[in-house]
């Protein structure tokens, strides 16, 4: 029997950060992962490759702005995707390498295999080798999620997928029905109507990625409808199946995809993408060995110290449920790290800004006006257009536009929303002037870099001002 | 005659906007501007441009990264350049129309012709239409600067070139000699080193961009030979002239360029763009009559709320000299309206950013180390290359750095050193945390969102906080 410090189910984002911290405060840390390569969902066939996808897509379209590029008929060529996957696969060995180098270079053991409890402080690692008993002072539960495959619905993996299959696509469907309108099914939705596949959403809610801005979550609705998505919204999908072509029809994978509505629509398409849920990857871990349990999603609860009802098995991640990011679960498994071995460690900060990688990108910090009305917090809203500014006209982005909420009495900033190229980038300085409790008055005061798209935030913050001067 | 309550000559990034927020002052403003379109160097023939051009030619090489593409050899297509040169014209006609409809939009009246005094509150407009006399109870000189061409030289315009002319040539040149290593000749010499151009550029210092970080500065001279520029520095040209190409050599425009240095050596190329120095636009304006006078680079001289020795009489931008950014120009020539019309205005922000757009891309605030060497302050750098996080892997930018300086006892940062892409915003999250006197601390405790460049700034805040703890 091996012994160790900490050990680790999962070496995503959420997990790796636990270990180098770990390593870092010298204790002795073992990794378990069930694939054969490290990263998780993040690297291998979640964040990093549809991230990956998506500037091969921006690459070969040559454009950031999704309205200039579906006039733009990629269809003829239909194996183009496997092209443009191929090209990720480059990231994604890269990535791979590079925390597996980060993990070996702090003296971190990885052992390949599927992790399960034997009792609460010891984890059997059943891997190509055999098996191996690991007993171990702390352990780390980072084993992610998976996406959800309703059992009233067949997934072939061909004509009826989920966001693990679309990237082994061989060809590129003409048609394609995205089930969910969250953000795995808003970025996948808005990459393939970038290369000209006619897309159509169907979302349960009034409308897309509901927890984000209105204003900005109107934006992106109308761009994607620009570029050729038909939008189905507070629709319900209540079959799903795939359906021979009619006779002398012609389709890519040799079936169809037919989903049937609530509402009595019936949607056929040469593909389905099913992105409504996603559940916690626990049904192997054997948790009930450790005394845990989960809840209807596969979750597990934890403490605001990432501390389960064990209080020496920790989880991190998706697996412990929202917001579900890979930069928080990095945040949570450092952590988590800390407390673990009596560090002292900060919260989560509230200041996490929210990315999604649609196309035009999407990101925002803070509070929405939403909230604000609701909570009675006088605020006025300060906006610049992408095209306002030098760096806008550059880019030819015509999309973009950044909105900044202020209080109207001591002119704090409270919230920063972004839609355009480089949203995720430009969002870090906003929140860095709400960390500090700044006001609007820093943005008007400070030169930026002429000509870049930070501009926007003095253009915005002078908009903002001379609203609050009329009020 | 007509009266006004400022008369600014020279409608640059300085001259708008100090017209922009004299008009939101309820002033009355009159803008000359003696070229058909209104925009200045900026926007005209200099900074826009020269972006416009940089965007076209990342663009059509398809990589961020100089060494990436000095393979490809794009040289047999002689006249890309003029469809490069054509492509950036319409980002062009954009800031022009954008510039005046801010003016317009404001009620700011622009008149077209030289303006110059006839005494100290009196300009002449001297236009196609005629001539105009205005009386003004505030003038605001901001006239910008032209390339210094020294008279020892015969500029021909194709040959030997100033940056005026470089984007009206219609050929791309096989070889060319830059003259000068500073931010000029810097962004265009590597601009046709990625065009597949063989460039030597000939600087007297003993580097380029000798107010840069020297590391970041050895960074970018390393990148610039690895995509085949010759470097001379520490060399001064003595000659210059076009020469008739020997018998049986070709040349792009019929003659070749010679170069002199005083060590000696003689250098021929295609085409030598010379980029040394700025004169003022002031030898037409007729100072003397309005009491004024400038130094011998046609510079006028003001205190610190931008006045010249006549107090009514303000200056800004360029024409003023250092740091001649359009960035800078902007906030000078708002605080000097707000300062003639006795609004309260802050002084200009100490934290400066500069943006250099070579490729690849340099951005700059605070501190350097040298400067901190030099002050006796004790700190400590923090790297992170961009090849070390998902998004540099994404990009394929084996080049980017971020180097954060940060005070050894009190973790304060000091200063933010950026090459690569995105460089010119990604400095803006360090200025504000130095803006607000941040810690390296709020670098280690955000989330950034994943992946982007800025969680660089964790990268090397943590990479600075492990040698701190090991001094």
């Amino acid at each position: 029997m091996r012994h160790c410090d900490l050990c680790i189910i999962g070496s995503g984002p959420g997990g790796q950060k636990a270990a180098i911290q770990a390593a870092k405060l010298g204790k002795d840390v073992v990794v378990i992962e069930r694939m054969e390569v490290v990263g998780g969902v993040a690297i291998n066939t979640g964040t990093i490759p549809s991230k990956a996808l998506r500037e091969a897509v921006l690459a070969v379209t040559g454009a950031q702005n999704i309205v200039a590029m579906a006039g733009d008929a990629l269809l003829p060529e239909h194996n183009r995707l496997a092209r443009l996957t191929e090209a990720c696969n480059r990231v994604i060995r890269g990535e791979v390498e590079l925390v597996r180098h980060q993990l070996v270079s702090n003296g971190v053991e990885i052992l390949h295999g599927h992790g399960s409890f034997i009792n609460p402080t010891t984890v059997v690692c059943d891997g190509p080798r055999g098996t191996e008993q690991i007993s171990a002072e702390r352990v780390l539960i980072a084993t992610g999620t998976t996406p959800a495959r309703p059992r009233e619905f067949v997934f072939d993996e061909k004509t009826i997928l989920t966001s693990d299959e679309i990237l082994r696509l061989r060809r590129l469907p003409r048609t394609m029905i995205v089930v969910g309108g969250g953000v795995i099914g808003t970025e996948y939705a808005s990459m393939m109507a970038a290369l000209g596949v006619r897309v159509t959403i169907v979302e349960g809610r009034p409308r897309l990625l509901d927890f984000i801005d209105a204003e900005i979550g109107e934006a992106l609705q109308y761009h994607l409808r620009q570029a050729g998505c038909t939008l189905r919204l507070s629709e319900k999908v209540v079959s799903i199946r795939a359906v021979e072509p009619p006779p002398g029809a012609r389709s890519v994978e040799g079936m169809l995809a037919e989903a049937t509505l609530e509402s009595g629509k019936t949607l056929v398409a040469d593909a389905l993408l099913y992105c409504i849920g996603r559940t916690g990857a626990t049904s192997a871990l054997n948790l009930a060995a450790a005394g845990l349990s989960v809840d209807g999603r596969g979750r597990v609860a934890v403490n605001e110290h990432f501390q389960t009802s064990q209080p020496h098995i920790y989880a991190v991640g998706d697996v412990i449920g929202f917001p579900a990011l890979a930069s928080t679960s990095m945040e949570q498994g450092r952590l988590a790290a800390l407390h673990m071995f009596d560090k002292p460690g900060s919260n989560i900060p509230d200041l996490i800004p929210y990315g999604i990688y649609s196309i035009p990108e999407i990101s925002m910090v803070g509070w929405t006006e939403e909230r604000l009305t609701k909570e009675g917090v006088p605020y006025e809203s300060g906006i610049a257009q992408y095209k306002e500014i030098a760096r806008g006209q550059l880019l030819n982005d015509e999309v973009g536009m950044l909105k900044l909420l202020i209080h109207q009495e001591t002119r704090a900033l409270l919230g920063v929303h972004a839609i355009g190229t480089g949203a995720t980038e430009l969002i870090h300085i906003g929140q860095a002037v709400m960390a500090f409790g700044g006001t609007v008055d820093y943005l008007v005061n400070t030169v930026f870099n002429y000509p870049t798209l930070a501009e926007c935030y003095k253009v915005a913050a002078y908009n903002g001002l001379n609203k609050l001067r009329h009020t």
